[in-house]
């Protein structure tokens, strides 16, 4: 085991103990909390006595949230509430964020929509807004989802903790859903950046840090997080350029089978399963089959989707189910002819982000801070196989020398490559294979691949792997098969080392490793 | 068992040792015709004695293929070669689809790429082609992968059996990758339409007639036919479409995990395995995570990847993994606002197929005749669960009655939809679900989600799920949930409705069905 890997588990354990002890004591302040609510009563309607303005104020029965009726009523968004909008009467839909008593008759609520936050304000006037209509609002639990009518204003002076520069006069507030009165984790710790807790500490002041486990075992509330809604929309964006830049150059995306017969391409980290009374296993990567698509005529294909690997590994960087992209195409004549595609599609990805996503790059940053990538197509002469720290090294080297932390390697022994790479011609203790870097880490791996089934059978024999469990692989050549290469890349990784995050659980939107199937 | 599951397999079965019998056949010819190959020596470069015009033919040496050099010669597309190029020298690389031998002195190649074919001709000429050359190239096996050196001539007649009305005068011959001399089928047999083989039954002449089972053992083959090349370009544009449509709407697309605790939606469906010891299963749909991810705030989201059943269903519509398109969004009021995105998805997705995909269409058309998809966005008053047979005679009765092939049913039973669908606001025994279908078959389910943690537990225990197994999804909505609904669809039964095939298995590019788990 390495260092790494073995740090990571022993904080595991530690960390999966501490967990359960923090989720008793929890259980044990919500129940508190609720019996509280209880008896207070003021989720009700009306409290002391009967408030002529009781009908703007209010739980919405879940009756009415059954598609009961289509009212015709038009929500404005949060994100567009601006001073265009000054004296104009809107409904809003959105979290209660934060909820802020001033005295009795005035409170602040901040309501939140995928991100972005508006102040709104309620304050007693006759035939507006009651005083049993603030104490209600004060009582709703963090997190719920309101609706709020009210007039817009524009205040004279900039609004801090709020992304819209404008204010909701409340006139009514309904509240749609509530969630529990204590939650496990608070959104707006799990929004803090190391920078500002260090910050604090400083200062003498303590601040919650939420650790990384505690972020995944309550991952819903971590999510609303305004670096994790960067981050997902990041890579969404990341797999629609992916795809587009493909397609555009005629590939076709194809769907490859997961389950599959036999042992996958072999080795100990294939996840077996029963299928029909047949053994058969998920597949550790589309590779197969996107060379078999490629014998069945397709030219250029790629697959994106999960991958499994029942790998034992505890690093930052490796997750036992994650989303491949898998590339595979006829070459003519040079596996740089991959190599070209690779460099064209990544430096043209890179550049679409920087300009699509600004907003979601600012996010990122703001809580985990980082510099932009320096990019440019660099080869690097040939080598052997990198450990984790040789890596690191090389990317020093490469970026001082060349000024880019994106860059290729290639011809790597062929002993470290799988049985269905092409050895090199002039050498057969190499092969005809790269690895692109970003950041000093492997992201990319590629290859020309062997399409003659004589040659194929015998690198799989010599790498230990029975030739009957692939047979119908192998089979695919003999109909005519023409030279071709492809690429391999994980879309969690790359989202990783774009934004210089220092954890693949943090670019998987529910994470599988060892310890972790759920949530 | 329904009948039609019966009757599949029965055929099945039958097939099954059918095939069998005919895998050994052919391997006995297979082997026979390589003996005769290795005696004849046709394969070698030269046979009757030193011919000085030899470097013009020949097989390429595997070293060579091996990223040996990068020449900066320019292949030109098959598809390319029209009578623009008239008098130009061209190089191609494509399959031998068909080679003719006119006495010793000529021979006819149609060579083929991406389904793209073209004749090319060789003429014995002084210093230009000789009769050892001729000889070489029509021992050259079918589905072989060459490249030719020639000269476009544009012929005074049309072509007929190749797509590119020029000829290419061959200069030179090379063989990269040879077929092996028997093929389990033939490209040409497998392209055949029904009516052809009808047409040439009457005329006293027995075609071979390719089936489905067999088509499928020899896949890679089967793929190469232009209407197979077709449906796969056709089905990377459903999805391309699917997703175009969604991301300008505000969607996010994100990657939920396949691997899950528990027992996914419940019932017996579900492919168990061991993940690190702890009891696991495949996902059935990414159901309960796309709505976790809409308690985690990403508004709209939506999914494109494999789901997994492991039903025992022998009929047309039916496989043990598919690609699941899943839709999930807030809703404001009413489950009809997730209704409109479907109707508006693929009323536009259809219009843009119908435009993008002239030539798949065409192609898939050839082999199997239908008639475009009458479409116009129709709902129908509610009804019970529908079995295939119902559904088919309604199908007919709305075609009649409304003029449409895709209509939208809602209000069904709650006792027939998953346990996380919302009941009926007026009657309980209802829901707030619909059911899109095309040409009379269901292909799209939705609904309005019950997000109430209380209701939810209760609707699970009602239909038998023990709630421990889906705790974190049940906690996911304890933290303030919205109204929410949404909706899946298989992109395999999208694109056979579409095209108006009989077999979801003509659909998947590697299918898996009780029975199959190859190639």
């Amino acid at each position: 085991m390495e260092p790494e890997q073995q740090q990571q588990q022993e904080t595991s354990k530690k960390a999966a103990k501490k967990e359960a002890a923090k989720a008793e004591k929890l259980r044990r302040r919500q129940e508190a909390a609720a019996a509280s609510a209880a008896a207070s009563g003021v989720a009700g309607v009306s409290i002391d006595g009967p408030d002529p303005l009781a009908a703007n104020y209010g739980d919405v029965p879940i009756k009415d949230l059954q598609s009961k009726v289509v009212s015709g009523r038009v929500w404005t968004k949060v994100s567009s509430l601006t001073d265009e909008l000054k004296d104009h009467a809107v409904l809003i839909r959105g979290r209660a964020q934060a909820i802020r008593a001033v005295g009795k008759k005035m409170a602040f609520l901040t309501v939140r929509e995928k991100g972005y936050t508006v102040q709104c304000v309620l304050t007693v006037a006759p035939d507006l807004v009651s005083a049993q209509m603030v104490k209600y609002a004060t009582a709703i639990s963090k997190e719920s989802f309101v609706d709020i009518e009210g007039i817009v204003t524009v205040p004279p002076e900039a609004i801090k903790g709020a992304s819209q520069q404008v204010e909701v006069q409340v006139r009514k507030i309904h509240c749609v859903n509530r969630a529990a009165p204590v939650l496990p984790i608070n959104v707006e710790d799990a929004a803090r950046s190391e920078v500002e807790i260090e910050k604090a500490l400083e200062a003498g002041e303590q601040l919650v840090r939420v650790n990384q486990d505690t972020r995944l075992n309550y991952r819903i509330l971590d999510l609303r997080t305004p670096a994790n809604q960067g981050i997902y929309r990041l890579e969404c964006q990341v797999s629609n350029l992916f795809r587009q830049f493909l397609l555009n150059e005629d590939f076709v995306e194809i769907q490859t089978p997961k389950l599959t017969a036999g042992t996958s391409e072999g080795g100990a980290a294939v996840f077996k399963l029963e299928y029909k009374k047949q053994p058969a296993c998920l597949a550790q990567s589309p590779q197969l089959h996107k060379q078999m698509a490629i014998c069945g005529d397709f030219g250029r294909v790629f697959v994106v989707g999960p991958v499994f690997r029942a790998e034992d590994s505890y690093t930052h960087r490796h997750l036992c189910e994650f989303t491949g992209l898998d590339v595979e195409m006829e070459i003519k004549e040079h596996y740089s002819e991959v190599m070209d595609v690779v460099d064209r599609l990544f430096v043209e990805m890179f550049d679409n982000l920087n300009q699509r996503c600004q907003k979601e790059l600012e996010a990122i940053g703001k809580q985990y801070p980082f510099k932009p990538l320096k990019e440019a197509g660099v080869e690097v002469d040939p080598l052997g196989d990198l450990n984790t720290e040789s890596e690191r090294t090389l990317g020093k080297l490469v970026l001082e020398k060349y000024g880019t932390e994106f860059y290729i390697l290639h011809r790597y022994p062929l002993a470290v490559r799988p049985f269905y790479t092409m050895p090199c011609p002039d050498n057969e203790a190499y092969s005809n294979s790269f690895d692109v870097f970003i950041r000093g880490e492997e992201i990319i791996s590629g290859a020309q691949r062997v399409h003659v089934p004589e040659l194929l059978e015998s690198r799989a024999t010599a790498l230990g792997i029975d030739v009957k469990t692939i047979a119908s692989y192998i089979d695919s050549f003999r109909y005519g098969a023409p030279p071709h290469g492809g690429f391999g890349v994980g879309l969690e990784r790359v989202v990783m080392l774009f934004c210089g995050l220092d954890n693949i659980r943090k670019t998987s939107l529910f994470p599988r490793d060892p310890r972790r199937l759920e949530p």
